[in-house]
């Protein structure tokens, strides 16, 4: 009887599990939002939970704090980030100059859409908060460490050779200051006139 | 009498102006050092004016509303930083690698300063204050010219040779994304590699 107690329980619980996921995803994805629109001092626990539909006291059981919700709602980012780009990896041209323009586009891509906008603002506001800063400055490490492995695997390049890895590493430095220049207008056509000179260079440098 | 008076007056005014320059001078200072600190939302007239030894009602004659200070203070900022660009220009070695490196480390060093750190956050809000948008825009869109104009002048580049205004441009989309790197913690190791290496593939692109 204790067996069938137990059953009846976990096949009650998984719509329940289903519907925690399902609040905890919506209040990341507002989160997110939230961020990208009106910035941290616009951002607050209360704020986000209205925008996801989602009561306060239901917020608060999956995010205790302020700090613990937009943490993770740029780590959900990053993962975001990361999928997109994994996603893509299959049709990508074979090695040669189309594939590594296809991928300085996709990374530049990723540094430019509201995903970037959002942690863009997480950053400038934890390095004011000492609360945030820690927690952000790991989170900012590990994804971009991740986003360099992913260049250097979807650009075969390799990193023996000198070089190589600081030139990938510029790559994404330049792709950050692209997504920063989209922050207050519209910079599409400069942008492409860049990834188009930047992708020869890489080319020739990584084949070099 | 009326010249006699004018004179006087004209006389009597200079040391009066030099005050008021001076403390226009110490709030765009403080306004800067404000903003690199606490952010837009802790940068209000009040603090800046505290900050500065001036009462809120001189610093209200100077700057009547909160986004005349901080735009004029940005705008300090870019003098400031095309004036450092400048004055270094004279020692700067002659063409070859070891001007390039020079110069590529002369951009990165003015974008990951104080200066830098309080435009980025000005650049922030912006993005999400529909007062402070527009005029933000216009400056960094000044900027960015003249810190282009400024490093095409350093580079000695040919700006009439196909990828060479693009290659610029994107030396400076770097230096921009490694001021952002620094934001959260001391990158200056992965910086330095990163610095070496660039200017090692510039000084190839622009003399090829």
């Amino acid at each position: 009887m204790g067996v069938v107690r137990a059953a009846s329980a976990d096949a009650d619980r998984s719509p329940k599990q289903d519907r925690s996921r399902a609040t905890r995803r919506r209040l990341l994805e507002a989160a997110v939002a939230c961020l990208a629109e009106r910035g941290w001092s616009g951002s607050t626990v209360a704020v986000v939970a209205e925008r996801a539909g989602v009561t306060r006291g239901a917020a608060q059981h999956h995010f205790p704090t302020r700090e613990d919700l937009f943490t993770a709602a740029v780590e959900h980012v990053a993962e975001e980030w990361l999928t997109t780009i994994r996603r893509r990896e299959r049709p990508l041209a074979p090695s040669g100059p189309d594939r590594t323009r296809a991928v300085v586009e996709l990374l530049v891509e990723v540094f430019t859409g509201e995903l970037f906008r959002a942690a863009l603002h997480l950053w400038v506001a934890a390095a004011d908060e000492p609360g945030l800063r820690p927690r952000v400055a790991a989170l900012e490490g590990r994804i971009g460490r991740e986003a360099h492995r992913v260049a250097v695997e979807l650009l075969e390049a390799d990193e023996s050779a000198p070089g190589v890895r600081e030139t990938v590493q510029g790559t994404l430095d330049m792709a950050r200051g692209l997504g920063l220049a989209t922050l207050l207008r519209d910079d599409t056509a400069r942008r492409t006139a860049v990834v188009a000179q930047w992708s020869r260079v890489l080319q020739a440098t990584l084949r070099a």
